[in-house]
């Protein structure tokens, strides 16, 4: 529908894996008309099919100078970025102006960077929306996800992660947690969500763990404060696939607040494993 | 000591580890008579230069009689055991009578499960003492251990760090968290402060963290309601040598409530590996 005349222009910055396409796809279909920024390195090539432009995340001159060749106010980021190191950027002119306030910005966690990075976009006078404005479609609902329900047991264990993600909220950290049997078996922090599972698997195959049978549920809820529009977690048929091989019982999503990439596949890849996946109310 | 006819007998169980023989050296020097009930899989032979039995952890009356038959009133328990589960323990009569609430004690975090251990100790007329009380010379002073002190930063990291794992503490899980430039970067649960720590190494090695040299403090401390008669959190020189592979900066200890095992070449170690270790009021 971009041909629309009426079709509102709206900038995606899309870091890496598949769904920021899905984003992209969708907000287009919502009547929205995409212009896509490809963050080198990060970005697949499938944006190329969108109206785009390719930049390193230093360019905030090339960056700010593309949007506003196209009367673009509306900007939104989705995918995951390899967290830069603040020496490793390729500044151009238009961030070295900005260096002593970029630099700040890497003292802290990754909610701290992202709400600063918003804040300089923000004060350039554009507007920031995220994933849940742009394609709602895309976000986990209440309730379960595929054909399985959650256990009683497995519900508690459920309500144990979010309480424990709440209450690290104010570290900005933990986006995800396993739970099993009332007991926390690990905590994601830096190494990310994939490996903190494969972490799990591990345990259970070096017997660790000593469970019989599966046993545990993987939670992912935003941090409490977090700016949604700004790193919504994000789940997806490999999160599915790390899930059974840590010989999980199933999965909890904070409804609403986390985006399902690819929902049939994920759905089915749930179902084929014997995984429970919920949406909760957070 | 053990030959003074005041000296009071005193059960100590040792786990894995070398500390444990530590700790029977030291409440001897105290003072004290010990008595070392070695668990089967756990602990080091060199117990057996003290009067000791073997046992395995499922066998509770023979536990029970061996203290009994030598009038021992008062158990420590130290050292790492392998958490063992449920269908694993070699069960005695003793333990059959206690199975019910034995099962009830496997539902929950490491805490649980040795608090309820205690009870069953207590209950059956015995006192429980801990490290503290029996050996308060192995405990981490306040201040700086070994040449180097931490510098402003590396302070304010070790207080974000101990806030985080004070607000962990209801979950029982969490004595060891790594924090580099305010950052969380790695949280410990289910797989121990050393595959902690080694992570933090893989992270620098594989540059997913990507900092400019040394980063970050490891700060261990128990729970903040946790029982320290039973599994205080023990450092020793692999604690250092595996912040050393993590390229951190230094280790904080909560003052008195974390075990130094050798203290003179933990320093010694520290020192040469160009780390901090200090102790913080908890």
């Amino acid at each position: 529908m971009s041909e629309r005349a009426e079709a509102r222009p709206l900038a995606i910055f899309c870091g890496g894996g598949g769904f920021p396409v899905e984003v992209v796809r969708a907000a287009q279909a919502n009547g929205r008309a995409p212009f896509v920024v490809g963050v080198i390195g990060s970005c697949d090539s499938a944006i190329e099919a969108f109206p785009h432009v390719w930049v390193h995340i230093g360019q905030v001159g090339k960056i700010f100078a593309a949007l506003k060749d196209r009367a673009i106010v509306d900007v939104a980021f989705v995918g995951a970025l390899t967290r830069p190191e603040f020496a490793d950027l390729r500044f151009d002119w238009g961030a070295v102006k900005r260096a002593p306030e970029l630099a700040q910005l890497f003292r802290g966690g990754d909610n701290r960077l992202l709400v600063g990075v918003a804040g300089i976009f923000e004060r350039e006078g554009f507007r920031v929306v995220g994933v849940h404005e742009i394609a709602p479609q895309l976000l986990a609902p209440a309730g379960p996800i595929g054909a399985r329900a959650a256990s009683p047991d497995a519900a508690a264990d459920a309500r144990v992660g979010a309480a424990l993600l709440a209450a690290l909220s104010p570290f900005d950290v933990g986006q995800g947690v396993v739970v099993a049997n009332a007991r926390v078996i690990a905590i994601e922090a830096a190494e990310g969500t994939d490996a903190m599972l494969a972490r799990v698997a591990d345990l259970r195959a070096s017997r660790r763990l000593r469970f019989q049978g599966p046993a545990g549920v993987f939670v992912k809820a935003p941090k409490r404060d977090q700016d949604l529009r700004l790193d919504m977690p994000a789940v997806g048929v490999k999160t599915i696939e790390a899930a059974r091989r840590a010989q999980l019982r199933g999965v909890a999503l904070a409804a609403g607040q986390v985006l399902v990439a690819d929902r049939q596949a994920f759905s089915r890849a749930a179902d084929e494993a014997g995984l429970f996946v919920v949406g909760f109310a957070p």
